[in-house]
């Protein structure tokens, strides 16, 4: 029986990113859907998991959590020397390779997070959803993710991955909102930039990542 | 001589998340100011510390960092056993209890710093500034902070800190936009929810947050 459960569906960018640090870890577990169109993640029992009424809610043995870049530094610490090894950087490399992971994790979070995620919302799942786009939003919020953009390029100028040479949860945390950006009329904010470009295709062919993709394009049994 | 030195002004709230971590972890270190209103954190040598030409920048021995929560991470994992311990949770709550700190400052991250630094900035930056406010993102974020509070106070009605028992990075890290929005005429976002009222008043008067207040409303010599 796995000990893991994780609650939402694989389509969600939160929920696919613990997915994505679930597979790199090799670490089993199950799959609970939340039917988010009829609002199963705002009832009584759900809110008990995930207070804010947000997917995924996580629970492993005795702990829930919430948040999807908590719980993959906590599959980091718990699962530490399964899957790939190294997320949170090398045990050899100490206080130091991990603040460097931490420091890009959060450049995703505070920097790269938020233009990308108005930009997946209005490009990839507002035609889907029958909602309206907000051009000034595509566009304004498409110069903010250009100026990260180039922030990283002259960086993986420098090294594979952001953190170092080795793939971290700094570089897997991009992959969600990534991978459908890619696919949108914006996707050259990627292709465009020579680093980025080479690291996007390094990171998004990763074993873990195509599963999940292959998730999120499998209707659910 | 100090080993530490953080790059930026006090008033920043990003630059006093992590002045009030190196006063609880009593760590010594150096301010060096950075003239925002002339450029400075744009120079070829600050973009250098700091690529994204924001504040705070971080060095410490052969480490060079930036982002708050980073840098704040790596001073309790290198600090550990000085000033306040337990900032990322305690030794013997092992993994489960760095997740829940976690879990809360990713919440801080994700949920509070958005709509809370938007009120900040219009309430109470842009007076200062002679900038021009926009009342309807005020009132939006106004909205969507009131609904992540209403969460807070159920939580805070649980346990006395956001993490459980005890003060944590979680906690700490909403001081620098907590001590701005308070003082505007949002405050009551705040104070007038039991829970987070009572939290508040208690992080807020630690002796190590008070110091960095002190520092933001002192001249530069």
């Amino acid at each position: 029986m796995a000990a893991v459960t994780v609650y939402g569906p694989p389509l969600s960018t939160a929920v696919s990113r613990v997915l994505a640090c679930l597979l790199e870890k090799e670490v089993k577990f199950k799959l609970v859907p939340v039917d988010m169109s009829k609002g199963k993640h705002k009832t009584p029992d759900f809110l008990k998991l995930q207070p804010f009424g947000q997917v995924p809610a996580f629970q492993d043995e005795a702990v829930t959590l919430f948040e999807s870049r908590a719980i993959c530094r906590y599959l980091c610490d718990k699962y530490a020397d399964q899957g790939t090894t190294g997320l949170l950087g090398k045990k050899e490399g100490g206080i130091v390779e991990r603040a460097l992971v931490e420091q890009w994790l959060e450049a995703e979070g505070q920097s790269f997070n938020l233009p990308s995620s108005v930009l997946v919302m209005n490009l990839a799942f507002a035609p889907r959803m029958g909602m309206k786009q907000d051009p000034d939003a595509i566009e304004r919020h498409a110069g903010r993710l250009a100026k990260v953009l180039d922030v990283y390029d002259q960086r993986l100028g420098e090294s594979r991955f952001l953190a170092g040479d080795e793939f971290t949860l700094a570089d897997l945390s991009h992959l969600p909102n990534g991978q459908y950006l890619v696919n949108t009329e914006k996707g050259d904010l990627f292709t465009s930039r020579k680093n980025v470009k080479r690291w996007w295709e390094d990171i998004s062919s990763r074993p873990a990542w195509k599963k999940v993709v292959k998730m999120q394009t499998t209707p659910p049994s």
